[in-house]
């Protein structure tokens, strides 16, 4: 486990180079991420190469004992290199450019700057590959933020075309697939083939799932060409990427499997903001954030590569949302705990020192624009200190699965049927109604191993593939699959039979109707006297006469609303916060995994031997009900005030 | 009376024909609109044709005794052909072509698009104008669906330039009827005209208008070759189009008049959405839809052409609003009969069986995609049943008639001067409250024979022709003009004299200011002890001195509000609902056709000697107060379950 | 102080002129506005000019002693001009044109436009010169309207480049200046720089800001070319532009330097309505506007030149706002004597006659469209004969200085940081709460002069001159700064040192966070007891440990929320209205300037030896509490209804 910084040596004078490595080191910092935007400090202009500045500043860092990420600097092409090849620009879908001037100004199917991208890449590699300095590189930066990965450039149309050449072979195998019978789509030739932009009314379904799929391919196979080249470079290096907060427009499985470890950002009061929580929840949390958000993403991104982390801890202020306040004293240590907690193999604060000048100079640093210590400075090095109570652990395998699945989000995206239902929505709500049940969950691939889990939560995933419908048959665990859940074929059809796809007979059913709700409706059902609340989302279910499957609790018009047979449940409705965490209480004692329910800003999380607990809440709370006595605290104690991590040694308590 | 359904033969396999055409016959249904989107199954490509399916598809169904409503494919132009000529699509007000991929992608003034039209349509009528099957045809589909009738391409402003020579002849008369010497407007010549888009602030509302005239009239004139061409070669053939919900953009008289019938596509649950009644309302009418919007548009397509029908009829959840959940059980027959009571000639469900595959597939048909029926199949197959009872009757001839105006909606829409105003808005209101006062209504054109009415309300029709305002004058109705009937002349000037035009001095007063209102704003006033509320508009009237009309009601500063002369009334501000409701009860007394008001939620419609009741509402009701104990039913009973209806002999009643 | 109104001899028969010069001359006006849109009207093609219809019209107004104020037609370009050089159309950042057909259709920055504006500018200068009917000039029409400043077209980049390279010399020291190093924005030449538009997310701040400084240039550049025209022709003439309200795209200070004096149009119910002020106050002062939107703006721009008027005054409803009432009776009178007692020169109202036809037919004159007195004539007649006893007075210098800045403007606008957060609203809301305690105000540059005040309040102005530093250092005045005064550098970087720039060792501060807070947020302080809440922005202070200013108010936490050291204040968070009331009425005690606070729709303001009082409420209230019995009115008295005005010889209540 490592605590490390983001720097830009390149904005700051040289001779403070040395002095930030100094307190860096003195701070407790192992690792630096630098370079990742320097691709002009590098190469100013197309025949200028300016490597020294960072060849003296990665010594620097060295020389106080401080490993090196090196970032890819592709994220942000040089102005020269836009006006050589200005096609190499993503186009939105009315074929508008995206300029020059922020960052992100590429496409990823454009050929030449693929090639200035390999060139680049390449020379830093051989350059640093086995600098002793460089611990590990980053590729690129954040993909797909500011939503770069859709272009509808002729280089993204003709990479489509190719994709789907590669995939159908044949023109008709498209037809048939998309049922372009339908408002005469029909296609002659793979050439006749656009981009799903700029139509009339909604294009084909089929048709833009395969696009973003191929968007997706594009992304992986952008990365894939990086890392090709600094492994051949660069040997024993870790390589990584920072992913971000709730983006779903690529595959982070795909991207992640090449990668060593999986990184994001993670910044909890900008995306609190920017997310559809109430308005009464964004006051309550506005200096804490989300108590699930951050978790989510750990669990998710853990479930995406061998090793996982965050790179970019949120330390203060940022620029970026509609409101941007401080966090509550002691957030910041405990952000970076609660990473720990879930098993982080890197935790990086964003960024050493506030820059004064350009786009991002209102977002804090560990260092304030005047190189005094921000606030977070003095809690940075806390958590290095935290660190050495809780010792080296192993991340904990947790007995809960929650399946999650890009291809599923899109599929929600582009039919969600009711306004503002997507499939992340679902996961979310179902983690933190499980979290609030004080459990410690995986958030894993559809195509993970599940074979170890007690209990599986399957939250609305469309398309299931053969092999997870033979998982979910053959498990042992308890599995509940959430509504729409195998509700679309591969090439986004009705299943045939109905859904849920794979798994009528086995449960007994079939989805024979689905209803989207607006906001103001509520249906009500009944499980064995207890109230639960549908909203958003109702299916009604034809239940096979012959072999019924047993109905847990119905509508209040009799109708089933939550049926099983044997380990396999299925819920005929989207249940409101309150009833979710009713229903799943009840699916995990039935796993023999049941806890007794967290208040609603507290949250529990296992690591190896210890058990963490942590206070999102503005009021001061006690465990004491949920930790015995004896057990052995190696931070904090039972009394967990706001902001206030505890944690103990798990096996005291059992 | 047909009852029907809209089928789609190329999306299923050709051994699954014939089970279908049994079950339709089987049902009840006695037509089947085909072939409305079915181009490039006709013509895959340039040189070829596939009439065969087609063929067979028709021999089909005409065996199972069922008529053939035969769609053309006008809506839905291959790829091939927008590659050959791409400059066929329609621009968007900024240039951009709204592209292949959905449908309607297509500009009405492109003149190579019309000749494939007529080519098409020619080889259509040609083949099966005289095959027994076919009964009747549709012209493209939904005109207007997606904003389509709005185009700003070269080919369509070259239109425009022609429209505008053969209107106005010169130039200088153009400069005249817009007022160019305004802001500098002036043209020199036609070709210096554009379309009014794109411009820094509003554009001239005269050069609008005369756009939305334009466009209008190309919807009629590309309509119009369709019709020639299938009068010519397919003789006896009733020939429709098929009109949405709402749609402005054109003028549904001029097309209806080319029609032998209007028919409409009739989806009350997504319209509901779509609508911008209250929260409350949607919640309440959420499985129902508006209690007047279907009855507004059976009344209003019934005056657009000669007969009238539904087209496509709603039978379960469709696919394409915010939110979309399934209709109430017994709603998709209570739309079915309320159709069949406003006198519809066809009523046709849409669709058959709902497609698994493309954009649609969410949307519910008569059968499930699994070919299992749908809920509404056994709701359609009631209604075949209760037909046998109602027996053949002749549409009734209202009482009322309300007028509207595509013309005076465009003219509203170009300039609102309130937020959110338009005719339609109006129009509606006023039906909604003619309605709950248990009245029949006409729906009709400016242009109608309004001789056989007793009671015309005229709600703020802007531009009034001589022959409407002799009408007005000499007729021995009420007449009741809300506000701003008269208030624009032809070509969009404020009237000389000052509104309402032509009636000024009949009624003795002048319109001498208006206000639009903010909506939280109410104001006052009395009618003879009866409190009126006024929203959104009022108006400050100048009574003529030497001849003062009545004063009726007044404004709580003592202005006029009503005033009357003789059978003719000017409403001088926006009523609320309750408000309009008892203002027009107090009209409706006055032309002797009076009757006790219903609940919000009831709704009576006569057809030729039956009145039929319909409940929108949750609650179960009674009839009692309204209905004489004595009348004879033929459907139902004094007792009304939610979507439930009643038909009795009305002359019982009397 | 004249009296005015604004014409269109153009839009009328020639034999209607004569009368209407009558008519205005009896109405006691002086001077009327003519021409600013006629440029059609006097070269309707480029070989042809009319130069006889002005010639009359002015003629004619001068016979009945009028004299002309004569606009530039500069707004309006014709469509033949247009046609010819298609390129003058200003671009939007997506490079889209903004066509022909409503007006302002140019960029500011084409050559080709400028050439023929001096044309059209000069032709007209010459003719009318020295025409004793002449009396002021006015240039283009309302600068800005229709967000017509900006512009992307290469015009203008081309500009923007040559802008760069005059300020800057180097590219490197825009690099320096713009923190290019920051995301590798790195340029090697001017040529690669291009207007910060269509950027994938927000461009570099530096750059915006002068992208904006630049185009603010070219407006005024625009307008000096017509002055200096104008000067050269038309001797002893005054030169006014006509601005609006609420406008902050261009530097209003920089362009009313250029003139001899600074006009606006105040339309009151059309401003508010566009708003930001709650719900339930638009609904209160519907018909009368808000009560400190137009004193606002007349003491802005008396700051922006020699002397100041208002060109466009509303003489009822508007048609260009979301909702459109007409005015409370007497209030076109009471904006008007407010206008005349902040020292306007000029007061005009907008326009002679409602045009029955083109863009503005709904909106209202001082006569209806049918020639008859509107409701403003009687009211316009009162304050031709209000003036009488008003006699002539010096404009009043304030005690109280608030200052504003446009630059700062832009830089709020640009990184706002908070949702909606602004200089103008900053400023706006501490003007408001000024005069809620009786106080007269001047708005004033940071440029001007400020000795004389007692009072300056400054509202967050981000950059702050050496010379307004000292300024505010050495005023004998007190000065308050409100949060984020000095919060950026010239180049848009957080300064050295932290802010409050240049007065941290002044007042013993830094400025160490800024949070900015969601609008359900508040945060609660104490001043001696009295509660104050902070909303919207909170900042941190650093105090200078061995130098500790005064403490006056703290948050609740106990951190400093209004520091003071001398007559310096600091304030430390954005206070709500009532909080700020508070507070600068406490200051305003300090500086010997204290009253007593007023209600909230009552505004008093004084003109020379007068003091005028201004109901703005729905509600007839009394002054007796705020002025003796003894003094002595001039207009009014004690009693004010809605929509009064009192004004009595002020010195008389000393």
């Amino acid at each position: 486990m490592r605590l490390g910084v983001c720097y830009y040596p390149e904005h700051w004078p040289e001779d403070r180079w040395e002095t930030d490595a100094q307190r860096m080191s003195a701070l407790g910092l192992k690792v630096v991420r630098i370079g990742e935007f320097a691709w002009s400090k590098i190469q100013p202009s197309p025949d200028k190469y300016h490597w020294d500045w960072l060849d003296k500043a990665i010594e620097t860092l060295h020389k106080h004992g401080l490993g090196v990420i090196l970032g890819t600097p592709t994220a942000t092409p040089p102005k020269w290199l836009v006006d050589r090849m200005p096609d190499m620009l993503a186009l939105d879908e009315h074929g508008r450019p995206r300029k020059f001037g922020s960052r992100r100004h590429y496409c990823f199917s454009h050929k030449g700057y693929r090639t200035e991208c390999r060139r680049i890449v390449t020379m830093l590699a051989k350059r640093y590959g086995n600098n002793p300095a460089v611990v590990m590189w980053q590729t690129d930066n954040e993909f797909g933020c500011h939503n770069t990965v859709e272009s509808y450039s002729p280089a993204a149309v003709q990479g489509f075309r190719d994709w789907l050449k590669h995939r159908y072979k044949t023109i008709d195998a498209v037809n048939v697939a998309w049922g372009t019978v339908f408002w005469s789509q029909h296609y002659q030739s793979f050439e006749e083939v656009d981009a799903p932009a700029a139509t009339v009314t909604e294009a084909n379904p089929s048709h833009r799932l395969d696009y973003q799929r191929f968007l997706s391919d594009q992304v992986a196979s952008f990365n894939r060409e990086q890392i090709d080249i600094i492994r051949a470079h660069s040997p024993d290096r870790e390589i990584t990427h920072n992913f971000m907060g709730k983006f779903t427009s690529f595959d982070h499985h795909k991207v992640g499997r090449d990668l060593d470890l999986a990184t994001w950002d993670s910044y909890p009061l900008g995306f609190l903001e920017l997310s559809d929580v109430s308005d009464l929840r964004k006051k309550e949390w506005m200096r804490q954030g989300h108590p699930d958000f951050q978790a989510f993403h750990h669990d998710l991104y853990r479930g995406c590569s061998k090793k996982w982390g965050v790179m970019e801890q949120q330390p203060g202020p940022v620029n970026w949302a509609p409101y941007n306040p401080a966090p509550l004293p002691g957030m910041v240590r405990l952000w970076s705990l609660e990473a720990i907690a879930h098993g982080a193999d890197l935790l990086s604060w964003f960024r050493w020192r506030q820059a004064p000048f350009a786009q991002e100079q209102m977002h804090a640093g560990l260092l304030r624009s005047d190189n005094m210590p921000a606030p977070a400075y003095e809690e940075a090095a806390q958590v290095a200190n935290d660190l050495k109570a809780i010792k080296e652990q192993k991340t904990h395998k947790a007995d809960v699965a929650l399946l999650f699945d890009y291809e599923g989000q899109w599929t929600h995206d582009i039919q969600p049927q009711g306004k503002g239902l997507d499939l992340y929505k679902q996961a979310f709500e179902a983690y933190s109604a499980l979290r609030q049940l004080a459990l410690s969950i995986d958030i894993v691939s559809p195509k993970a191993d599940l074979l170890s889990y007690k209990f599986i939560v399957v939250p609305g995933l469309p398309i299931l593939s053969p092999e997870l419908i033979d998982a979910l048959k053959t498990t042992s665990a308890q599995v509940v699959l959430l509504p729409r859940t195998g509700s679309k074929s591969y090439t986004f059809h009705i299943p045939e039979g109905l859904p849920p796809y794979g798994l009528q007979s086995e449960l007994g059913l079939k989805v024979v109707r689905v209803e989207s709700l607006r906001p103001n409706i509520r249906e009500t059902g009944d499980l064995l006297g207890t109230h639960l609340n549908v909203v958003n989302w109702r299916e009604h279910l034809e239940l096979d006469p012959d072999n019924q499957p047993d109905r847990v609790a119905n509508y209040a018009n009799g109708k089933p609303l939550w049926v099983c047979r044997k380990h396999l449940h299925y819920i005929a409705g989207w249940l409101d916060e309150t009833s979710l965490v009713t229903v799943l209480a009840d699916l995990a004692k039935r796993a023999g995994i049941a806890r007794r329910p967290l208040g609603s800003n507290i949250r529990f999380r296992q690591l190896g031997e210890l058990e963490f607990a942590f206070n999102y809440g503005l009021q001061a709370t006690t465990i004491d009900v949920h930790v015995p006595d004896k057990v052995q605290f190696v931070l904090g104690n039972h009394q967990l005030k706001p902001a206030g991590v505890s944690a103990w040694i798990k096996s005291t308590a059992l």
